[in-house]
C-alpha cells in the first residue's frame, strides 16, 4: 500500500452533484404534510385504528405513510409512554403477511431496521449474494453516520458486533475479508476528489484484476477507505485508461460470488440508484415477487433518492417503476408501498 | 479465518469488573462541584479572567479544571453566543506553553482532543511507536462510541478519513495493517465472554506468536473485532495454557516497532490503567519531563479511570503519581494538573 497518496484538499470538481446522494429528504418520494400533527395525536390516532373489531389499516398508511424518520422516532416514543406498550409490537399484534413486515421497517429507526435486517441475512438458511445485498448497501451506499449507528445498533440488540457476526456466518474467505472492510469504514463524507489520486488507484485496480487478486489489501483498502466522490472518479478514470469499466472488467473473470458481490459494491458506490432500481426490478419481475426485497428496496430509499431510482427505473425497464409496483402486489401492502412512493391509491 | 466460532449469549463471568471501564465519572479523578453556575456564568467569569492587564490563570483552572465534559461542551457553547468568539481561540490568546496546550486539550471536545491528538502524531516529524500511543489508546483504551466521534471528528476537521491519513503517514506495513484494523473497531461494549472461543482464539494467538506471523489476518481480527472483556479472558487463557503472558512471547521475538506496538495494545486493551501510569512515569522519570505525554495522560484520563491509574502508578514505581507531577512541573501547568487530578495546591 505503499503508493497511496495522500489526499490534500485541492477541490477539483467531479461530474457529480455535490449535494450528498444521502440526505434524507432530497431526493425522497415520502411526501410529508407541512402541518404535521403532534406525536401524541398521532399515537392517538395509531391506538384506535388498533383497537375494535377491524383494525384500521388505512389509518395506519396514513399516519405512518406520512412521516419522516424523526417523526416516526417520536410517535415511537410517544406510544409507548402513553400506552405503555411499543408501537412495534403493537403493529406486529394488528397486522400481518407482508404488509405487516413492511411497516415494522419501516417504523424502527433506520439504525434498527438495517441492524435488523443485516442479521436475518447473516442468519438467514438461504445463501449466496443476493443476501448479502443490505451488508453492501448499508456500507456503500449509506452514509458514514448511518453504518456506525448500525454498528451501534448491531452491538445493541444482538450482543456482539457486526464483524462477529460476518466472519461467524460468511463461510468464504475472499467475501469475508471484504465485507469486514466495507463494514468498518468510516469514509470522509464531502465531495473531494484528488485526480492524481484516482488515477493511480484506477491503475492498481486495474493490475489487480489483470493479476486476478481480487482482493488484495489495496483493492480492499480502496473501495473501503475512498470517499464515494474519490470512488467514483477512480471508476471514471478506470474506464477511460483502460477501455471497459471497472466491473465489466471484473465480471470477465468469472460469475461467482467474488465477482458479483465486488461488481455489487461498485454500482452501490457509482450509481445507488441504478443499484436499487434492480433490486426493485428483479424483486418484481419474472414468476413471483420477491417481497423482502421489494420491500427493503422501497422502504429504505423511500427518504433518500426515489426519485432518482424512478428514473434509472424508467432508463433500465423502459416502463414506470410505480406501474411496476402497483401491478406486483395488492391490498394494503400495495396501498402502502404506492403511498412510500409518494403516491395515492 | 473459518475457525472462529461465534460467541453466543453465555454470560459468564470474567474477573473484571462488570461495570465499563471507560464510563465517564466513574473512577475518574475530576471533582466536578454539586452545584455548578451555569454556562452563562462560567462564560461571563471566564471573558473577565481573560480581560485586563494580567490574566487570571487561577481563575480560568478554578472554572474549567471543575467541569465535566458536558458541562465544558455548553461553556464553549455559551461563551461563542455570547461573545461571538471561540473559547478556544481566547484561551489561545491570553495563556502560553504547556499550560496553554493543556487547557486547550481539556476544552475540546474529547473526540475533537483525540481527532487533532491523532492528526498531530500522523503529521509529525518525530518517528516511532511512541508517537503512535494515541491511535492505540482511542482504539483499545476507549469506549466505541468514543472512537467512531473520533472518526467523525476526523473527518470534519481534516477533510479526510483517519484511515486515508495512517496509510499515507505510517510506512510500514504490518504497523499500518494493525493500526487500520484497530481503528476500524467497532466493539460490543458489555461483558460478554464465551470461554470457548477465549480458548481457541488463545491458541490461535500462540500459533500465530510460534511462527512469527504477527500481521496475520487472524491476529488483527481477534484483536480488533473483540470485546475487550473477551479478549482479557483470552489472554488470561493464552497465559494459563503456553506458561508466559502473550505480550512477554511476542517480545520474546524482538523489540522491534511490530512487537512494541503488539505490546502496547495488549496493555491497552488488558490493563489501561497500566498503561498509563507507564505513560505518566515515563514522561516523567528520567533527564527532562516529556510534557506533551504527561498532558495527554492526564487530560484524557482524568474522567475515566485515573483513580485506577493512581494506584498502578504506586504499584510499579513505589512512589505517588501526584507527588511526582508536583515535583517535575511548575507554576500554573502544574496548577492545572493537580487540579484535573482531584488535588488543590
Amino acid at each position: 500500500m505503499k503508493s497511496f497518496k495522500k489526499i490534500f484538499s485541492t477541490k477539483s470538481k467531479s461530474s457529480h452533484s455535490p449535494e450528498s446522494s444521502f440526505k434524507i429528504g432530497g431526493m425522497g418520494s415520502l411526501k410529508v404534510l407541512d402541518v404535521t400533527p403532534s406525536p401524541e395525536e398521532d399515537s392517538e390516532k395509531l391506538k384506535k385504528a388498533f383497537q375494535g373489531l377491524g383494525t384500521d389499516e388505512e389509518g395506519i398508511i396514513e399516519i405512518l405513510g406520512h412521516r419522516d424518520a424523526s417523526q416516526r422516532k417520536k410517535i415511537r416514543e410517544t406510544y409507548q409512554k402513553l400506552y405503555n406498550e411499543s408501537l412495534i409490537d403493537a403493529i406486529h399484534s394488528e397486522l400481518s403477511g407482508d404488509f405487516r413486515k413492511a411497516v415494522i421497517l419501516w417504523t424502527y429507526d433506520p439504525s434498527e431496521r438495517d441492524a435488523r435486517l443485516a442479521n436475518e441475512a447473516l442468519n438467514s438458511k438461504k445463501r449466496g449474494i443476493k443476501n448479502l445485498e443490505i451488508i453492501v448497501e448499508m456500507s456503500c451506499a449509506s452514509s458514514p453516520q448511518h453504518l456506525a449507528a448500525v454498528r451501534q445498533a448491531y452491538c445493541s440488540l444482538f450482543d456482539c458486533s457486526l464483524e462477529e457476526d460476518i466472519v461467524a456466518s460468511v463461510s468464504s474467505m475472499p467475501l469475508k475479508k471484504i465485507l469486514l472492510g466495507l463494514v468498518a469504514s468510516f469514509r470522509y463524507d464531502k465531495e473531494l476528489v484528488d485526480m492524481d489520486v484516482a488515477n493511480l488507484e484506477a491503475d492498481r485496480l486495474h493490475e489487480a484484476i489483470k493479476t486476478k487478486e481480487l482482493v488484495h489489501d489495496d483493492v480492499v483498502f480502496i473501495l473501503s477507505t475512498r470517499n464515494f466522490y474519490q470512488l467514483r472518479a477512480t471508476f471514471d478514470c478506470y474506464q477511460k485508461k483502460h477501455g471497459n469499466s471497472i466491473d465489466k472488467d471484473i465480471m470477465k473473470l468469472g460469475k461467482g460470488d467474488l465477482e458479483s458481490l465486488l461488481k455489487m459494491v461498485i454500482l452501490c458506490i457509482d450509481t445507488p440508484e441504478k443499484h436499487f432500481a434492480e433490486v426493485i426490478g428483479t424483486s418484481i419481475i419474472g414468476l413471483g415477487t420477491d417481497e423482502d426485497s421489494l420491500t427493503r428496496g422501497i422502504v429504505t430509499r423511500a427518504e433518500i433518492d426515489m426519485m432518482k431510482i424512478r428514473g434509472e427505473y424508467m432508463n433500465i425497464y423502459k416502463s414506470s417503476l410505480d406501474d411496476a409496483v402497483i401491478g406486483d402486489t395488492s391490498g394494503d401492502y400495495r396501498r402502502f408501498l404506492v403511498t412510500l412512493l409518494g403516491g395515492k391509491i
